[in-house]
């Protein structure tokens, strides 16, 4: 075998047992690779791989080095909010996440689990490329909803420019963040189980053309399912995002959001704010119901679908909603579906809405030359502008 | 390496040679792994490796434990009918599926291979959280068209309530049904190569969000693609299902079925059945041949899309339909591309309709507000009651 | 362990080191699994795996039996074309890709890394079935822009018919063409990374039901980042295709591309050529910008989509143009958004162009029953035909 690979329960140079903190002995695994790996011209990176088992994590896993995959054999999700609402759990079979389960119990200060930054500026030390995340669990341990503050942990957290890095397979439970990603350039999220986690993705700082495709995100009412801020051209497509589904995009341009399967207790299910422009959102399933949570974060003139910026097209959606006309807020409103807050030129075609109670598409006043198109009966349109265009649903 | 890490082939606790009965060696293992994590707390479950080989299975595998890992390295899909069919295969290179290849050839009585249920109420016992199953073939061995009832046997049926499964890369073959689930939650089925099976993926019970994406779905016209009854939320996205596409909802509601490839030899390529409701078919690419197949199951009026239920949007959709006249049944009907047979508020949008002979968009008398805008010329559509509005193609 | 299970560092017939030259390994090695697997009802294949390392490859692979796994760690893509462009790298950490990362430096004559072929027609030894290339970096060593011609290299290609062939996680750079697939049945492309690459995917001679997933394909302007021939049934979804987005299909028939994130900074984003008909492209994001490369194989009037061909759809897109005035060729054209260049009943519904400049739908004379509904305004339309009907943007 390569010296490449390592098994974090059979490498011979960890200093502790990796049940009693894997953080430790993965931190230990990259020293190694990096004494062994020692031009720019020979550093392939390496595997991690963690077989099943439960590890505890103490010291937060450090790493700066590109190539490096650390993988185990399955998500483990085991939801830790059932057993902890349960009144008996004394005969459950298990009561833990299991498979390639890391238990984030940072004794060293440290809020992640997984921290990859590399000092120096990228243009001179290189960016971070082609790090994997794959098919483990990342588990907080405990929390209480909406777990954001909640326990603060972050499972990973990447804060140096980074391309082409992968997160797949991946479980993620009880943190305040599941993933943060700081100038991510072409960053794939695909196949992961991210639930009862404050926020899902964060893209912060700027990023290029992040995929997020085919995940569970299950996020509480206080954080986000995806955030993202001075984002180029994210796609979004082919995920079920539930719970709290919140994709708020922050100056945010030419992004793409279709073919997802969305449900929320909550207003704001896709925010377009701060002037995003040129974003699509095609071919999604909105669902609007009450119960499992409470907010005021924003109440149901917000819109499902919230648009603040220029140009974007919101085509071939369904809304779904369905809120007891007492639960909805301010009392008495008629809910926003989408509120077009602000922008020039919103393009809202071929939508189709199917409610409980009377509810609205709406045209803020600083909106202009919005195009509403089968998009809303003539009754279901209520605008503060003039400038606009209307085909109204028959 | 850890002890949760099992080969079929390198166990030494095997009473049998896994080529002989490798079910009977995984529940082996099963036995071994609950002998070993025997408190609610240590439970993490392992994973099992079959690597390439021909491995026949006698007994069914029991599945009773979470977190289980079963992989393989490979779908190793070879079309068993075109191998039946064929002529002459003397000189074939293979002539069976390979990589790590099941065959399943019971002697103990069951139709299954793999059952997976754990006894005691979920509530009392906990549900069955995180089983994977990855990367390896389940073959029938022998079955003729349309395969259901055919040969009866069932790649993985689940029968306990169940979070957060998986089942990815998996290949399936001559099997009546490929995978049946009851009681899912969450449940994912992505990146399968499932074909020449009678079903594909039957969601019974009741089940939340499953989300079925990334596969190839090739069933007969004897079973279904997809059957779900009492689902809520499904997720199908960026599939290819052939053959016979046949995603039959029943009572299934808010689901989404967007940006797929689907071609069948027969109707009913989606039914939306007994009031399925506030669903959503987007962007999605019908096409209707004839030849491949015979079946009187459904005629040309039961429609491609057929609807039986309220506030389902069908929006920006291709459908290509080519039968030569002579095989329409009934004779001389005119077929029905979208058949609204009940229901009310329906929402038809933006879809275009391309075919051979004269079709037709049809409401039927008990339809209600359904909407048709730019889904039919004026001549296409066949309204049996006046309580629609049509915006016509041009 | 099975000795269906290779490591080509661990593996002791390799007359030469896998660093060397791993083809030959790979070679040596399938020359052993046909020693061991001699009927054609035992020949599962094999799986082989490539740790983490550089490893050159100076003999091209031949694959000739189904069911083979070449497997490593990771796609390992790092940025040769900044590498190159960077006025100093001597600091970098890195500067080569990683991971398992195979550099194509063939002394033997030849063009590809892999080749995939079987001596005899299909019919008689039978189709090449369910070989997977997953998780490895196959990387040209030495490029320059627009990598077409290029160096010539190809990473994989298939030459002989073939059937649910597997790409997976696969990292393609520096190559004239990663993979190349000649009579594709079901042929599955997903998650790959293909970056700084003449051209991405081609798909030669006859093809059925290809499915392109979930994959990053970043393509040179002087090539193609999906190629397609005599295709039916393609499946393009969920992609993030970028830099000099191409997918041009020729003589191919009822294939949906939905769901994803294109940006070019060329004309021809997706060309429905030769006649391609009963195509749809629907919930597609397409970007349009200028400066990255110099190319004058298409103008401004050749379309960011062209058509000619009959019952293509294009439905819910978002068209988002931004070339600086002075750029446009010919100079003071208005850029085509959509050239339908011929054929009959092309259907464009509900799609939102936004431009820094005036752009035209365009209908050429040829063209005859286009219908343009909601998808330009009158303004926008420039017909050479007066067979159509237009339903106006507002």
């Amino acid at each position: 075998m390569a010296n490449t690979v390592y098994d974090v329960t059979a490498w011979p140079g960890a200093s502790v047992s990796p049940y009693s903190d894997i953080g430790k002995v993965i931190n230990e695994i990259i020293t190694d690779i990096k004494s062994k790996q020692t031009t720019q011209n020979t550093r392939p990176g390496a595997t991690i791989y963690i077989p099943p088992g439960h590890y505890d994590l103490l010291t937060r896993v450090h790493i700066d080095i590109s190539f490096l995959t650390i993988k185990g054999s399955g998500h483990g999700f085991l939801s830790e909010a059932i057993r902890d609402d349960a009144s008996d759990t004394s005969s459950w079979i298990e009561v833990q996440p299991g498979s390639s389960h890391v238990r984030v119990k940072n004794t060293d200060g440290s809020n992640e689990a997984f921290l990859v930054q590399r000092s120096g500026a990228p243009g001179d030390v290189g960016r971070l490329n082609g790090i994997v995340f794959q098919d483990f669990c990342i588990d907080g341990v405990a929390s209480s909803k909406p777990y954001t503050p909640g326990n603060s942990k972050i499972g990973v957290s990447v804060q140096s420019d980074n391309d082409a890095l992968r997160f797949e397979g991946m479980g993620f439970v009880y943190l305040e963040h599941a993933m943060v990603v700081r100038g991510a350039d072409a960053c794939s999220f695909t196949n992961n189980f991210i639930a009862e986690c404050g926020s899902c993705i964060s893209l912060t700082g700027a990023s290029q053309v992040a995929k997020i495709t085919n995940n569970y995100l299950i996020s509480s009412w206080g954080g986000y399912s995806v955030f993202a801020e001075n984002a180029e051209g994210i796609l979004v497509s082919g995920n079920t995002v539930l719970w709290a589904c919140n994709i708020t995009l922050i100056n945010s341009n030419r992004c793409a959001i279709s073919a997802n399967k969305l449900l929320s207790n909550f207003p704001s299910m896709i925010a377009l704010r701060n002037g995003s422009s040129g974003n699509l959102i095609s071919g999604n399933h909105f669902r609007r119901v009450y119960g499992d949570g409470t907010s005021t974060r924003f109440d149901d003139l917000y819109g499902l679908v919230h648009i603040n910026g220029d140009d974007n097209a919101v085509t071939g959606n369904q809304f779904s909603f369905s809120v007891p006309a007492a639960d909805i807020t301010p009392s008495g409103a008629d809910p926003a579906i989408i509120l077009v807050a602000g922008g020039a030129r919103n393009y809202l075609a071929t939508n189709n809405i199917t409610a409980n109670v009377g509810v609205k598409v709406v045209l803020d006043a600083s909106s202009t030359g919005t195009k509403i198109l089968y998009s809303a009966q003539s009754s279901q349109l209520q605008a503060y502008t003039d400038d606009y265009a209307l085909v109204a649903t028959p």
